[in-house]
């Protein structure tokens, strides 16, 4: 058997996910009108220092084959500029179908947080096993029982499932967007899901970020920290 | 003006987000009753390389001083064992005190979920400017209006803010908190917020994790990597 690992081949998981954060911090900066940014200003906007910030900027270019790219010259990057490289990059030139799977308090919250426009992706259906519960929701996405799953991500053309579903439900919902053709997971459930043959996951989980967060409390405060950029 | 940033004195922040998903996979596996798991089948649990398990569990023997502590031996490292290190490491061996502030759907729905008891934290507050809102909400956790936040907060010695509010509420809510003494946030919010003098921030966003799958699914699939362990 292969074994299956998260790190994609060319830029490592860690800068992406900073270089996601970062398209994060450019957008918000964008819609204030801002046109420029130091990797300075980055580097406080985001957390951690502007070399950090320099040098995933130096990867992305490179892996983008943009040596000619959004240098930072003396007034910094150019907004815009980064985030047409960014979106690029990270693949956001055109949305993922995805679609949410349990929906509970969190599934229906975010549902209905979907049916705002991003750049990211478009939920085109929403399932749950309980077809009481799909009648008492009230949304413009078309919503199934949990059985059709396979079915519906096929036709749908769906790559990527969000799922609310309580812990014991994992597995057969896991299963069934498998036969569906799925090929990525955001995981919002309590259970670890490993990522297996064909399919990337990531997890979102608030009980994880607390032990981040109880690390970095445990650990210091960070106005001690002094200046390290 | 002092630079603030993430980076934490002693662990780096990657190895800490590791060793966090490490910890719910352990837990998860207590729980099944498996007592010893090599760093191979951590590996495969996780989704990346046995030598990052090893290496992550090797700096964080070195932080505990646990020379002595629990190694990988013939048969894997001690599943127990290994939960208790962490337990320390990450600072969980008491609950944070934490509060939710914005009690709409996602906001309820973390309130809810946060009436079941973790090792992480424990909220004893929610908070939201409307009124109305706190009387239509059935829960054991005491309610109370946005505009007492700093007063609960000092009073409760509530340490970890849960940020679910709309994003033009954001800058008011981080105000009061930091006014109530609060050591860390954790931002369910779309805005961007940078970690601030004597405040740690953890951002939680499906946007975010979407873009890091997004760019996952442009580079390979994960059937594609190969041996690489």
């Amino acid at each position: 058997m292969k074994k299956i690992t998260n790190t994609p081949p060319s830029l490592p998981l860690p800068t992406l996910e900073r270089l996601s954060a970062l398209y994060s911090v450019l957008e918000s900066a964008a819609t204030s009108g801002v046109a420029r940014l130091s990797s300075r200003e980055l580097g406080r906007l985001l957390g951690y220092p502007a070399h950090l910030v320099r040098k995933d900027i130096s990867l992305l270019l490179k892996y983008g084959n943009s040596h000619e790219g959004p240098g930072e010259g003396h007034r910094g990057y150019a907004v815009e500029g980064l985030l047409a490289l960014l979106s690029r990059a990270l693949g956001l030139t055109s949305k993922r179908r995805a679609c949410i799977v349990g929906l509970g308090r969190l599934g229906t919250a975010l549902l209905h947080y979907s049916e705002e426009s991003f750049p990211e992706y478009e939920v085109v259906a929403g399932f749950d096993s309980n077809t009481n519960r799909l009648e008492l929701i009230s949304t413009r996405i078309p919503l199934y029982p949990a059985f059709r799953i396979p079915e519906v991500v096929m036709r749908e053309e769906i790559e990527v499932g969000i799922l609310a579903v309580p812990p014991e439900a994992v597995e057969t919902t896991v299963e069934r967007l498998k036969a569906g053709g799925i090929r990525g997971l955001i995981n919002f459930t309590s259970r670890p899901l490993p990522p297996s043959e064909g399919v990337w996951v990531r997890t979102i989980s608030l009980r994880a970020e607390m032990r981040v967060l109880s690390a970095l409390l445990t650990a210091g405060n960070p106005s001690q920290k002094g200046d390290i950029t």
